[in-house]
């Protein structure tokens, strides 16, 4: 079973107050999901409108994770949780961190989105970003899917993806430098394709973090630091 | 009155386990302050067993969040502890994670140093990396000195100091892209030049996190969405 099971309590209210935390949680994950697909979008089409509108939501993110934070802590404070409901309060922490920053690099993109946005459709970097843009956005939604359903094996899956994100990153990387090489005049421009590739990236990684708290959240699994097979092997083994 | 009074407790026990989590946190973040320092240095003198040994400590620090976010869930789980207790805890769970994140941009650092080795001491970028590498270092001292001493009005100056540490880090970016558009035979190294500054100004921004953990300690303040000024204002005001 991959479900996390949560203490029941004698206290309803004290259920009533995690599901909301989770479900809050949620909810901010869908606004910075959005944030990356418009992100992603406004760089792909050159909408610069769209781009805008990411940019202004940052504030919604911002204030969202002050609040979601101090209701944790309250939690915390009033409630004083044990075992799996503490393991879970404290994996809500740390996930509203992750998705605040995952917030700050879609605003990043969607400033190269306006910086690109004359450049037209076919320009060199375009096809990388957008299928790491995509890739990105796939993880983005999953990760959020295996957060609200506490399931390990989804979440080991995200991190997998992020393996090959990164991999792909590097390789396009090398590939624009080598470009730069070849045609000094389009530097600028590459650049601005770089950043956008590096927050898109960074996004990932994030992603990846959210997932990592739901593995040690359902199973008490630190993943980090060892290897994937690793901990493969051990989520599917319990 | 700038210093945290934490609440006095009836058990012994639980002073000795708070203190001893503020106390490993300390450790752990001289760890990882020597870390920067190395970096830093292994740049600028093209030192490649300096970087080595740089990027050998990361593993240290990896054992050390473990170790450090476990002990501070237990300790949650324990004590349960609240008001400011509860604050430092957190502080503390939160503190790790920026400190495992700098210990990982550090290694970043010392491997371009040794990307960068073969360069010289006077090649483009160098006095860059130099003088952002010392406000950085400058900053991580400074720090954990705040936190060590829970004192708020230091914490600020140290997220000022990051302010002007992400000025002087876009006018690099922008001086070294005009370097690259003028003599492109050089684009492959200035882009490793770019890479280490990036890499710093991320650990200025985790050292600014860690000090913004420090003023919500010591003064309930979440200063990261507000001006500066404000920030001022408010610490001084209290």
């Amino acid at each position: 079973m991959d479900k996390l099971h949560l203490d029941r309590h004698i206290s309803r209210q004290f259920n009533a107050e995690l599901e909301m935390l989770r479900t809050q949680l949620l909810e901010m994950g869908g606004l910075v999901e959005q944030q990356v697909a418009d992100a992603v979008s406004a760089i792909e089409t050159g909408d610069i409108a769209l781009a805008e509108k990411v940019i202004d939501t940052e504030e919604k993110v911002d204030d969202f994770e002050i609040e979601l934070d101090e209701q944790a802590t309250l939690v915390l404070a009033r409630r004083q949780p044990a075992a799996s409901d503490l393991r879970l309060v404290l994996a809500v922490t740390k996930a509203i961190r992750d998705l605040e920053r995952i917030g700050d690099e879609a605003q990043k993109v969607a400033k190269m989105a306006i910086a690109l946005a004359d450049g037209g459709a076919n320009r060199r970097g375009a096809s990388e970003l957008r299928h790491i843009g995509a890739s990105v956005q796939a993880m983005m939604t999953q990760g959020l899917d295996a957060f609200a359903r506490f399931d390990a094996e989804a979440a080991l899956k995200v991190v997998e993806a992020d393996e090959s994100v990164d991999r792909e990153y590097k390789t396009a990387i090398r590939e624009l430098v080598t470009y730069m090489m070849e045609d000094p005049r389009e530097i600028s421009r590459v650049m601005n394709v770089l950043w956008a590739l590096r927050a898109l990236e960074r996004i990932g990684d994030h992603v990846r973090n959210v997932c990592e708290h739901v593995i040690y959240l359902v199973r008490g699994l630190d993943i980090r630091h060892i290897s994937l097979d690793e901990a493969e092997a051990k989520i599917k083994q319990k």
